[in-house]
């Protein structure tokens, strides 16, 4: 079984970190330059870098400029990254990872985003004034006209607030709700029913609290979207209720199973739902951008209450991200990304089929990079997770799924098609046992 | 009176938007190329780019790959961005912006942070997953060594929270902390109360609250400190009647009018106090990164809630962040921000005093870049403020000023010192009968 780590600039550090730990390095030791040391270990100069970078951070060579890295007089003393609470994962174990909800290196084009923040950085004046409050200005218009063309949100770039993720959005939305404080979830969602507790919410059934918090495209981690019809029958019983909708559009971009379907904010005539939607599964994950659109009533409340809140997104970010979309390139994005969907879920599907038969079965959704594959097993899906990462793929269990078998959830971003073949192949001699198979 | 705007690309924007509406340019018409734009108009590329960009991003003009730039079908219909809720400050009416608490452009590099920023974007496995929930650990590390070493706070990096800015770690914060529900600030910090206010907590005078919010360095907006014997009480009564301390440490970076004091974090020996820190006003404003250094007994709660929670800080900007303060980056800064401050406060208190003579007192604290103008007069704060802003001098009016007259802020981070002559000239014209000169 392969244990090297997954990422290259990794094994590299770690290369060097032994050598410096176990005295073949010492202090004062100059360490072979990035280019020598990417011939000599056969890797890119990025990668070198990258390692070089972390070493350095850690305080355990120095860079002198013009002269080269030198081993420092505390390398050996400081201790490395402890604890394991806060440590990254142990990525060296996993040579397949389905479990991370990343994006595809294939599908988003770095030098592109590099170029925008770059553009975006010669806005020197702005970036040194504290930025709009509700969002630098063309980052909502752009995005006002996004979700328009393609969400059918009803909104105009003074209804729009931009925050860093859906969790700030929810600590700026709780206070401005009016009402009963009871909060419902049409699936769960731990994270968002965190801060409506932390706001003092009480979780009622769905159907009975005043507040629905609902992922129209998001319904099973698998990517399961409501109908059109399911959707007016919410809305008609939210309003005749009166309750407020607060709709969390996350992954209706990614659909590609159908022509995607109007948001509940577009169809309700954009009102009684506050809509949200974030930019960080479709980008970098490590973008923190998000937005919310607020109906009129909710939007006066906010006028009140803005001058008490601070931005929370980087505006170097937001005026990036505001160009890229105004350019189009959100919408190139969302297409690449799509097709890319389809074809290695696809190919996924194609893969532990080919090598599971007839003891897999899988299920996808309606878009997104996760598919669910049941086992016919009296294992829990828990033990066949754990079975996998063991033999070092990582990838998530899944409590209920359709057939009431064991399920695990595999979410193909992460991983080249190339090496789904091999994946099904250890993860078939890692679960046979568990699966009544030899 | 000089009435135009600030910024120059905005001069440039709003020639080819009066250009655009007069009708002088036709949907279709071709626009001057951009280094064509900089020959006419005597501005630079960068200049006419911003412009450009604006342009294009309210859809007045489209770019068309190895052609140019076109107006637009729709150039003349859109109307401007609406609304003045939302719309950026009408800068074009300011001369002088005093009021604004940005960074100063002679003291941060641009150039030096896009390098950083560049080099993080290498890390593109990274950005591709999402980010640790704490916060980025290279970030975490390099806190972690510079708070302890500039402000003597007792921590490791496991203890330090990184999040977008001290709004969006409060929102953490309040769930965790244990006992009675009340705040008290030790200086008023409408920001602050506002999140306490909507996680449920009751404002009670500072002296009786359980929980005690205090900003050491910062008791009023123009920087005074609290002296170590003042710090050394505060810790003494809080610790008997066990109150826990949050202590925001905004501006204590940039104190020169002594020896930086020990933070009270690091006096109490890290027991029963939070620390809070950002680098907001100390790079880019725009840059939304702080963190808080949690005390052991609150990081266990934290610890156990903290998958309930997303990063908000973006992790671009973590990891560039990172590897700055790593390099000692942050502490040049400091150092330049320091020399920067002194040299324009009393520069502008030197051109003030030189204008008014004996009708203004100025008054200092022991850092940052705003001093306190205080006039013998009967009118009102605000009234004199007024005066200023009608002559197109943005400056914030002061409630309370020590000697009970009137008094006016002013933050000189983002005028030039040559300027400060001709500001104070053209303030005295403005407010003269005000304050009972000819």
């Amino acid at each position: 079984m392969k244990k090297q780590p997954t990422f290259r600039y990794m094994w590299v550090y770690n290369h060097f970190k032994q050598l410096i730990l176990s005295g073949e390095y010492q202090p004062g030791d100059k360490i072979p330059s990035i280019r020598r040391c990417a011939q000599l270990l056969q890797v890119s100069k990025t990668t070198v870098e990258s390692a070089y970078m972390l070493l350095e951070t850690e305080g355990r060579i120095l860079s002198k400029a013009q002269s080269g890295y030198y081993v420092t007089a505390a390398a050996k003393i400081r201790s490395a990254p402890p604890s394991t609470t806060t440590q990254p994962q142990p990525l060296n174990t996993v040579q397949y990872n389905f479990a991370t909800r990343g994006a595809d290196k294939h599908v988003f084009s770095f030098e592109l985003w590099q170029r925008y923040l770059k553009s975006a950085l010669r806005q020197q004046e702005r970036l040194l004034r504290y930025g709009d409050v509700q969002g630098e200005f063309e980052l909502r218009e752009a995005i006002c006209q996004y979700v328009q063309r393609a969400r059918n949100v009803v909104c105009t770039p003074q209804q729009i607030i931009v925050g860093a993720g859906v969790q700030s959005l929810l600590h700026l939305l709780c206070p401005l709700l009016p009402g009963e404080r009871t909060v419902g979830f049409y699936t769960p969602f731990t994270q968002g029913e965190a801060v409506f507790a932390d706001h003092g919410y009480t979780h009622l059934p769905q159907s009975s609290a005043h507040i629905l918090y609902v992922s129209p495209s998001h319904l099973t981690p698998y990517g399961s979207a409501l109908s059109l019809s399911q959707r007016f029958e919410i809305l008609q019983q939210c309003r005749q209720q009166q309750r407020i909708i607060v709709e969390d559009d996350y992954g209706s971009e990614l659909c590609y199973a159908r022509q995607p379907i109007s948001s509940l904010q577009g169809l309700s005539g954009g009102k009684g739902v506050v809509y949200l939607g974030t930019f960080s599964p479709l980008l970098l994950p490590s973008i923190r951008i998000g937005f919310m659109v607020l109906p009129q009533n909710l939007l006066s409340i906010y006028q009140e209450r803005r001058q008490l809140y601070n931005q929370s997104a980087s505006q170097l970010e937001q005026l990036a991200l505001g160009h890229f979309i105004a350019n189009g390139q959100l919408e190139s994005q969302i297409r690449r990304a799509r097709r890319s969907c389809l074809q290695k879920t696809t190919a996924l599907a194609n893969a532990l089929q080919g090598t599971f038969g007839s003891r897999v079965n899988c299920l996808f959704g309606d878009g997104g990079y996760t598919l669910l594959a049941q086992f016919c097993s009296n294992s829990t899906p828990h033990r066949l997770a754990q079975l996998a990462a063991n033999a070092g793929i990582a990838l998530t269990p899944q409590k209920f799924s359709p057939l009431g078998q064991p399920g695990l959830l595999l979410c193909c971003s992460g991983v080249d098609t190339a090496d789904y073949p091999s994946a099904a192949k250890l993860l078939y001699s890692a679960i046979a046992p568990a699966i009544g198979a030899k």
